[in-house]
């Protein structure tokens, strides 16, 4: 089969590689119809050292069952799944507490260890607990949608979630690509009554506002802060959406939370320090957050999507076949798309 | 009237300077019967520079009220009284969220603004927001446990509940101070099941165990890490109640944190930035606290001393009179006392 393979940054090839088989008896074997870039695979799309092996990418699909281990009870041949970006065995104290990305038995796709879904076919590994049915045929109108709820969706919400938005409060996110605008959906569908969007690309901002955001800041740094306090009576917001995890997108994100709010971090942390740790102490800000464990928000955010009320999938502005993911890559990282989907 | 002053790092004193009097209308003029030491005015002890005026110390008083300005409602001469270490008019947003720290007309005392209150009498701003009328006699033998009030058991309530500490949970204290002896104490009243302590000194960890604490690490660092760790099925525990402030202790705390945990700060950060900051995001613990709403807290705790369940006040292993106070800094910062009482 066809796969995707990242040698060193800027270096995504297309190549033939065996195909997956079940390994463990809790393994399925999934033919992907849809699969997508994530903003994260733009982190080492930047800066990967160079490999002689390579990385297999991709980490979000949805897919047919083609095979499943002999242990596996609750899927079958032929049935339509959608994969989170994490597996997780379903059973685990942490699965049960909705943590599936601490899963102790659990993992993440595109690693060392399980192959990436930008490929024709992906091995799932805890199958039963990782992968969730979807009630509708593969070539459904509702299929970007779907496809969201294996990482930016869930991710968003999550970011929601950690950042405590809820009926009435005031919220901002940090970060407008689809992760961000994911977490405007999120915050509206909380309840939030004012939603702060700070990006800079008009194309993004515009679908932020489509999404539910009241305001548009595209001012950066100290600038950005002064507006979005500008914006809420001096005060900050309740909750912020930190959706990029660079230094200066935390440092904003804490300094524009209101005393007593939260920031819910979903931008993977490209430093081991974090910044401003007095200023969050000093005004009571709660920074919590981390991987989505997207698998626990599935069967919440699905009716929204089945029943429309919800359309994460405007996210997706190009669709490629394999042979076009490495100029997705390319299109996403100088910010001409802002979310590639892949039909293999 | 007397008062404390410290000068630079090391050099206290008791001065007489003139009596404290009615500023605003909303002030009052309490005469101090108790105060104390707080384990955060070692941190000017230890480091301050050289002022030529000094600076007015002490943050924690019980005392009777002497005198109320015109619009103060709820005080009147006579009235016993225990004021939390920042004042609040208990009016606006931040005060009926229950974050009297962040009171858009409070602050706090021993500042450049309003002096402290290790002295024979201390100016309240915002009486009627800040005090709170304690229903015994001045000489009362719970006097210990009701000064805590205005600080160090709040504190290390507000850490625990920073920390989400719950029934039936696991939650470790780093920092064998008087606030991380009241963080065992309030773990044990919000139902943990399992509360290990960190500290080296003897003393304070045998009245740990008294408080509540089940285990003692004494170890520090990668060890200390380890052994809570073994102590908790290898994944760590859903609480952690940090009250000490440095690099070490922050790290230590988001280290033994369980995947999906919270660290409740309290300890004030010494550093601007925050260690582990990748640590926590993939274990997705959650990092709150700050300065404690004691004035929120009092009403709650009150009934919980009054009626003996919880007995803070055995953190004071020493008393002194105005003219021992800064031998009792020195005993503290010596870790020959762990918490000073001061008889003015």
């Amino acid at each position: 089969m066809r796969a995707t393979v990242m040698y060193a940054a800027g270096d995504v090839r297309v190549e033939t590689v065996p195909d997956p088989s079940l390994v463990d008896p809790t393994d399925a074997v999934v033919r992907v119809t849809r699969a997508c870039i994530c903003g994260s695979d733009l982190w080492p799309y930047k800066t990967m050292e160079h490999s002689d092996t390579g990385r297999r990418m991709g980490h979000e699909a949805i897919g047919i069952v083609e095979d499943v281990g002999a242990d596996v009870r609750t899927l079958k041949q032929g049935d339509l799944v959608v994969m989170p970006f994490a597996f997780s065995d379903g059973t685990c104290v942490f699965c049960h507490e909705g943590l599936q990305t601490s899963c102790v038995h659990g993992g993440f796709f595109g690693t060392e260890d399980v192959a990436g879904a930008q490929a024709d076919a992906v091995r799932v590994p805890q199958a039963d607990g990782t992968l969730v049915v979807l009630p509708v045929d593969e070539d459904d109108a509702l299929m970007p949608s779907l496809l969201t709820l294996s990482d930016v969706m869930g991710t968003g919400h999550h970011a929601a979630v950690a950042a405590h938005v809820g009926p009435g409060k005031t919220a901002a996110v940090v970060g407008d690509g689809a992760v961000g605008l994911c977490g405007v959906i999120a915050a509206k569908r909380l309840g939030a009554e004012q939603i702060i969007i700070l990006g800079r690309h008009p194309d993004r901002t515009a679908l932020a506002r489509e999404f539910g955001a009241t305001d548009v800041v595209s001012e950066r740094g100290d600038e950005a802060i002064e507006r979005v306090r500008d914006l809420t009576d001096g005060f900050g917001v309740h909750s912020v959406l930190e959706c990029v995890g660079l230094e200066q997108s935390e440092l904003t994100a804490i300094e524009i939370a209101r005393p007593g709010g939260a920031v819910g971090r979903v931008g993977v942390p490209q430093d081991e320090t974090m910044p401003a740790g007095q200023t969050s102490f000093y005004a009571n800000v709660t920074v919590g957050g981390g991987p989505a464990p997207v698998r626990a928000y599935i069967e919440e955010l699905l009716p929204d999507i089945l029943e429309g009320r919800i359309d994460p999938g405007k996210v997706f502005d190009r669709t490629v076949d394999l042979a076009g993911v490495p100029d997705g890559y390319r299109a996403m990282a100088d910010r001409e798309s802002i979310k590639v989907m892949v039909r293999p």
